[in-house]
């Protein structure tokens, strides 16, 4: 029998479909081997894109020069521009502004056939402290509201080049998908006093169906009802609004990598979408939202019924996503 | 410059990424050439489906036999079953129910190698009138709240299936994203005494910046925020909350056809996705919902800023398509 479950976050609801029950060979999406050739992110190509924001390079070394480990770079074809006024105009059934924003790229490590499940553990922990970097230099910026930092690996998933990188966007407004589990969580806290996202650790930590892995401050999990197959979050175990991992960078970018491990080992290189969600600028330092990152392999196709519905049919239900995550041997 | 617009039905803004400016030859995504072999919805291999819930056939001609023009038939692999009772269990936290629920395939026409833009006209007609028959049928079922009918062409689309059809799934809950369109549409009739569908109309026929076309009783139009490039909608002009299409069939038959010749003419054969929004069972006749279709054709990918923020990066401005469309000479 089918089931309908509610996400307590926002108040989704995805149906899992048990009776198309699919298992990590059903689904058939590998990202290509990367290839050879020209790639604007490799070292030595420093040239071709936007001048470098910052970097991680050998003490000494010039701007914009090979060496580097880790580079952030403005996209070349921003979705957004910094440079303008922030200026509204419309009405209240066409309202509009200016597309003022950042859109910068994390060239995680030179080397172009890596990904962030085979770099050294090294460079994950580098990627981190740069997103973290990044977002506390532009939350500076009074225009802007929030930063969401995200990573497509694969063309399926929406990666324009194979070479290894996240992006982050800053934006003038809380985009909605945050305001929603923003707005859920602080009556989730004005109703029961606790922040929601702890009380979903704690009762995953009491029941296990759905932990997959943990260490001393950070806890992986397949969420109760996910919109994707074998989607998983990670999140700090105590309560943290933002993103601030300080001495425990290694420690989350071992879960980190060891997660998206076990997703290549289990789902065979499978393109994904990886989403860190944090509280707004303005709100950083609350009790009721708690920053978790949201990794979603990209198995199925978001289709009329789901554009029409915001439902999502999801053929593998969480507690055995996790239970192939687990026995991954990894 | 890029522009951020906010969508007037549900407050979702999007980018409108001028500076990424495509035309219809920058969407690479044919849907390509329906191949013969055996296919289930063909004329003959009635057998092969669960036995048809309605047909159009010649009288006296014995249901699941050849000779029908059109069927409709439950999905073998439907995504909800509907012979059940209706458990709902769970906490705050983690609520579920069972998955009841209707899935129904309506295969429009029995030739292998039509769509929905190039069969004959009746059989448009007879597809809008199958939607309307079965969504007054279910609405019965004092366990379903809401149907939607939705239609995905071609495989990038979700269909799984080449050969032309539409699904319907009757839910035991209204969708978020229908209740969203909903909670605002009320709000807005609240505060202005009108419908916002009516108020947008009545713009845009002013405007005429956004029309594609129009005839004497429906109107196609291109969203002032689109989530996707050529996305449009096709809405009636005088307010109806629900789907009673009645005399005036052949009218919405003739822009709908119209409409995806003319999408199928600027952007190539592309795949996508046909959306019915229609009011809830249990609030049928109302002042502030106006029933409308939305076609989405699959050219971009729903990537992690979009899965993180609810944010969208449309790469055409809908003016530029609504331009495009309106030329196509169709």
């Amino acid at each position: 029998m089918p089931e309908l479950r509610r996400d307590p976050i926002v108040g989704r609801w995805v149906i899992i479909a048990t009776e198309r029950g699919k298992r990590p060979s059903d689904f058939k999406m590998r990202v290509p081997a990367k290839k050879a050739g020209f790639c604007a992110f490799c070292n030595g190509n420093e040239y071709t894109t936007p001048p470098e924001i910052i970097a991680n390079r050998p003490e000494g070394s010039e701007p914009n020069t090979p060496g580097w480990t880790l580079r952030v770079v403005p996209n070349k074809f921003p979705a957004l521009r910094i440079e303008r006024q922030l200026n509204t105009t419309g009405d209240e059934l066409f309202s509009k502004m200016d597309g003022i924003g950042a859109h910068e790229v994390i060239i995680e490590n030179p080397d172009h056939y890596l990904t962030l499940s085979t770099m050294p553990l090294r460079s994950v922990e580098d990627t981190l402290l740069a997103f973290h970097q990044r977002i506390s230099d532009l939350k500076k910026d009074s225009r802007l509201k929030y930063a969401l930092v995200f990573k497509n690996e694969g063309e399926a998933a929406g990666a324009s080049l194979e070479h290894s990188h996240s992006q982050l966007i800053a934006l003038p407004i809380v985009p909605k998908q945050v305001q929603e589990e923003l707005n859920n969580s602080r009556h989730y806290h004005e109703a029961n006093k606790s922040c929601i996202f702890c009380d979903i650790i704690r009762h995953e930590i009491n029941d296990r169906t759905r932990v997959i892995s943990e260490n001393e401050s950070y806890i992986s999990l397949a969420p109760f009802a996910p919109t994707s197959p074998f989607e998983t979050w990670i999140l700090p175990k105590d309560h943290e609004s933002s993103f601030v991992p300080d001495g425990k960078l290694p420690l989350l970018a071992q879960l980190l990598q060891k997660t998206l491990k076990q997703i290549d080992k289990v789902l065979d290189l499978p393109p994904y979408n990886m989403i860190l969600h944090i509280s707004p600028f303005e709100d950083e330092s609350n009790e009721y939202y708690h920053w978790h990152m949201e990794i979603k392999p990209t198995l199925t196709k978001k289709a009329g019924f789901e554009w029409g519905s915001g439902f999502y049919i999801n053929p593998t239900p969480p507690e055995e996503a996790a239970k192939f995550m687990r026995e991954s041997g990894i």
